[in-house]
């Protein structure tokens, strides 16, 4: 047992999640260019090549360099393009195909005056998401900033992006799939209209439930190689499709409320919750199987708290650990920095490991 | 202008928050033990010396280990012991004065019977928090724990913990007061019953606004070496008083919706938020002395969504950056890693450097 918050990674698991999405894509003839910011690992980035994998997505400019460093040489930094990174964005260029994502003709414009390599821009498609991108029915401002790429020194139109983060708010497969159909019918008219140009459509909730991808060319979504249980509660997948846990040490009880307090907080989970009947979880102890009455309630900086149905309280003893499922892996894994396995294997994140 | 999220400290700023905090412990005649959980910093922990600290506070056993190798050797790990962690306080009891706290009667057995060395036991006390320790009315499990620690082979008692983290849910210095006077007039009970017990209290917004702090005989407070808009809003301190900043680059605008968007995500300030008038902000960008419709409205990964103001929204240019206070510094400085001076200097952090 270790004396420490740990994270686990069930490789059986990951290898299982990555197949489906890989068979998926293949099934249905489009490319799969799957987003590594949930992993951040170039152990389980490999297992990517096993499946015929060599286009990558990636949320930040490191994370490209980190992965250029692993021998991936295609590779889409998933995020607008910053204008104040392009000597970074050369220096990726120099050594692999790069594409990143654009919103205005201005930026074209101001990136075109400072590069000097060659790199591909996707249009940024907001399917009524409301965080980025250009919505779906500016046709005009669309067109006018693939003009700007294709009057600049530097770029090629690498295609359209498109993030539906609103599948996140539903409860259930079924909403999953009318919030996707929605979008991807919104891009069937896109296609429509500006032919020949490919689409990558991408969130983890749309690319699990969906059986139909209508105008996508190419799917990028990253979560699903973990999951975690806000995946479960949006309806994208099983508890047993979840590849990472945390096990934390079992520091004291509180009979009179039962609630368990355990070595795990803000620093080791994150402060990402759920909100369940107007409960707020953030976290969801392996053990939850035997009680719904069973979660962790509250977080400091390494403080947790479970609050336990009588039959769970009575099961958990102080001085062993408890195996919980993060809210949200990407998270997790970004602030625990290393990933173990139960044959005790330790997997590099990007990250580098917690002292 | 840097062009990846950078945290920056004002070194001016947070000399002047240690010596208002250690001035008044020397007016009240309490030792000043401060939690280092915040800065998690060699460099800044220096600065504490030249007030006269020698005895700290952490919040966790590798905490204790960073710091002990900065050379102090008075060191209490404010969270309550770990029955797997024996041979980790044995090996910095062997180097160290080292205290830690105690729930328990249970938990003292269990620890005597494993450790090697002698360690400093605080009980901790709940004063009418709830997260974790023996409620102060509770004397006899006191006394129960309090026998335990005399009969044991390795402990002794250290005093009484206490943090008043309900002081946080306050929205004005005169809340905190209310909240705090509450638990030291608790406390003044507990000393009368147990006396010669030292007291240790410490949450930064009753350390903060307290004139008077009755039984109490230490001061362990962390989050004021740098503040952060939640004590703002809490009532802890001034906006001057901050002495830590965020600087983002800035992506794009969205004219129709009078939102940025900047590279800082989750990844960079943490999920932590404060609900002001039912609007969530998870950062406060210091452009907001213009206007108060102007706040950090959400995060993705990598994303920020600044909600602008119309006169604030011109005010902000592509390709430059933004400045921006964290909701809970001690958080966003766990992520962040390291710290930017604006003459140069790069100040270490516990977690080692972003990549």
């Amino acid at each position: 047992m270790k004396p420490f918050p740990t994270l686990f990674v069930d490789l059986d698991i990951v290898r299982s999640n990555i197949q489906r999405m890989a068979g998926k894509t293949t099934d249905h003839s489009l490319e799969f260019r799957p987003h590594f910011k949930t992993h951040q690992s170039h152990k389980i980035g490999r297992m990517f090549r096993e499946f015929g994998v060599s286009g990558i997505t990636v949320s930040s400019v490191k994370m490209a360099e980190y992965f250029l460093n692993d021998g991936w040489d295609d590779i889409t930094i998933a995020f607008p393009a910053n204008v104040l990174a392009t000597s970074y964005y050369d220096n990726i260029a120099q050594q692999a195909s790069l594409k990143t994502l654009i919103i205005s003709a201005e930026v074209v414009r101001l990136l075109d005056r400072k590069m000097a390599q060659e790199m591909g821009l996707y249009i940024e498609i907001d399917p009524d998401y409301g965080r980025s991108g250009i919505p779906v029915s500016e046709t005009d401002t669309i067109q006018n900033v693939l003009s700007a790429i294709e009057e600049s020194e530097h770029f090629y139109p690498a295609g359209f992006y498109c993030h539906a983060g609103h599948t996140y708010q539903s409860r259930s497969a079924e909403e999953v799939k009318e919030i996707s159909s929605k979008a991807l019918g919104q891009l069937q008219g896109l296609k429509d209209h500006f032919p020949g140009l490919p689409i990558c459509f991408g969130d983890t909730p749309s690319c699990s439930v969906l059986d139909d991808f209508g105008p996508a060319d190419q799917l990028s979504p990253g979560n699903f190689v973990f999951y975690d249980w806000m995946q479960v509660e949006i309806g994208s997948c099983s508890p047993n499709e979840i590849a990472v846990y945390m096990e934390c040490p079992v520091i004291e009880k509180f009979p009179d409320r039962n609630q368990v307090l355990i070595h795990g907080g803000a620093v080791h989970f994150s402060k990402d919750f759920i909100e369940i009947g107007g409960i707020k979880s953030f976290g969801e102890p392996m053990l939850k199987y035997l009680s719904k009455e069973t979660y962790l309630k509250s977080l400091s900086q390494e403080h947790g708290i479970i609050q336990c149905s009588n039959e769970v309280f009575k099961k958990i003893n102080i001085g062993e650990t408890i195996q919980i499922f993060p809210i949200h892996s990407c998270l997790t894994a970004d602030l625990m920095r290393e990933y173990h396995t139960n044959d005790g294997q330790v997997l590099d994140h990007m990250n580098g490991n917690k002292l």
